[in-house]
């Protein structure tokens, strides 16, 4: 079976070790909405959230960055007066380091996101929605500000009034993504932030036309459980842009585009006006059974 | 006493410890010529090391970069198929990110310079050569080389045939640089490489132009020592490009330019040929004692 999952950082990281554990043939394709510019380097958080968990480098206590990771760099660069708002690890600045540099000499963030990704032995593909200029930017009632800005550097505070992907309009998606959209059994939207990290993903015309026009089951994974957010301003972004935090409110981000939601039990109560199928299970994945045990649920929407 | 020192990096930068130590009003002019790009990151070894060295952050053992220094970033990007030819070290790294950043962002290299040896704590000025892109090229029998390349990416193990400073022709001091030469009642050129780290510096044409117009003395120090360099090529590029190895030899590569020449003891008997005065004293810089008798010897140029 070939699946293909669009993802976004942390928790739709975690969703794809799932996947990779339980079939064979996966291509991520990951939200670059949110990638900055940190200390003049090219950071891509969700893509490298993906990479550091699918190689299993993932930092599983902390929820973000790589194990065993240091901060030598960062601190002396704040004694220096260089900016310190978002924390780059040291084993993560390599990363980014040698990402910047690729870029700067012309390969593209796909290019570089598979040269990573063979280095650190991770064998699914992980492609870039787009290798074009996409940014996210959160309209809040205390203005306008970069995805990063707001999420890391105003600790998700302010409410969001509106969100906007710059670059969205003209952004093709990366080399591969339609080719193995075409190609795969079963597309899966991770359990992430339809807003800022699947929604980004979805702004890329190719991607979503792609996806409107699918011959094969579209699943996604709701981030909440019990109408929360596992982590993050998921709920509170539903409540005020959607109206609510029920299964309906989730699936209808993602309307004309999922054939099933898979929610957590205790959402199952609470399924008035989903228009779609509702798959229920236990969505924590509180170890590597339970993300397994999860992507299997979304799995068993392909018939056998 | 007011005294603008022309040094290179790691001796250089010693010596200077030894005149900051003397003298309160110092000025140090560094050499720019072998500057690099790694990693995407705009390194200045001879600007760090003598900040590093003022700030009393010198890994003394190793003879170069900071004390304390790790390696994980640079291990890390190996393993990502970074570049790892040229040692970056954390703390390093650390000031090239800042620099880099800085430059990025529109300020020139003696802004940054002046920004980190700020934050270092760094009293005396330490002011690049030029503000200029200028860079050294080593010709060899084996083909022509950045500094750099030839010097730590092939170990300067070829001989040298010339060395071309691209950039020189049209780089002007950076800002400071004439009006501390002015007002200086000595000038010094540190016990560095003639060819490679004191010559870059006289390329800038306003600035050997200024040592040519001096009305204070000048003062060499000779980096032999019994006729071979305590560290590095200048011994061999002597020998080859100025036919010897004795005083009149290093005199002759500042022709016009110096009214004195510090030379080691185990130099004074091969003082023939020498057209500038000669200051003989030990010149091995052992500990900071050393380096402030060396710097005194030096001083010593001007009438009290």
């Amino acid at each position: 079976m070939k699946v293909v999952v669009l993802s976004g950082g942390v928790g739709g990281a975690r969703f794809c070790q799932g996947v990779v554990d339980a079939v064979d043939d996966v291509t991520v394709v990951g939200n670059v909405g949110d990638d900055v510019e940190v200390l003049g380097l090219h950071v891509s958080p969700d893509l490298d959230s993906i990479l550091y968990a699918l190689a299993g480098m993932n930092d599983e206590e902390r929820g973000w960055g790589r194990a065993g990771e240091t901060w030598r760099v960062l601190e002396t660069a704040a004694e220096l007066g260089g900016e310190t708002w978002f924390r780059l690890g040291d084993l993560d600045l390599a990363v980014h380091l040698v990402r910047t540099q690729a870029l700067r000499d012309g390969a593209t963030l796909s290019q570089v996101t598979a040269r990573l990704a063979r280095a650190l032995g991770v064998r699914p593909t992980i492609l870039p929605a787009t290798d074009d200029r996409l940014r996210t930017w959160i309209a809040t009632p205390a203005g306008e500000f970069p995805f990063q800005e707001w999420f890391v550097g105003r600790g998700h505070r302010d409410e969001v009034d509106a969100v906007r992907f710059e670059g969205g309009a003209s952004a093709t998606p990366a080399s591969g993504v339609l080719e193995a959209m075409a190609a795969a059994d079963l597309l899966l939207l991770a359990p992430s932030n339809p807003y800022v990290s699947i929604a980004p993903i979805l702004a890329v015309a190719g991607i979503r036309d792609a996806l409107m026009a699918r011959r094969v089951p579209c699943v996604a994974v709701s981030p909440l459980i019990g109408g929360r957010a596992v982590k993050g301003p998921a709920d509170r972004m539903l409540a005020r842009l959607a109206g609510g935090t029920s299964p309906a409110h989730v699936a209808a981000c993602y309307s004309g585009l999922i054939d099933a939601l898979v929610v957590d039990e205790s959402d199952a109560a609470d399924l008035d006006g989903l228009d779609v199928r509702a798959i229920v299970t236990r969505t924590l994945m509180v170890d590597a059974d339970a993300r397994r045990r999860l992507a299997e649920a979304a799995l068993g929407a392909v018939p056998a």
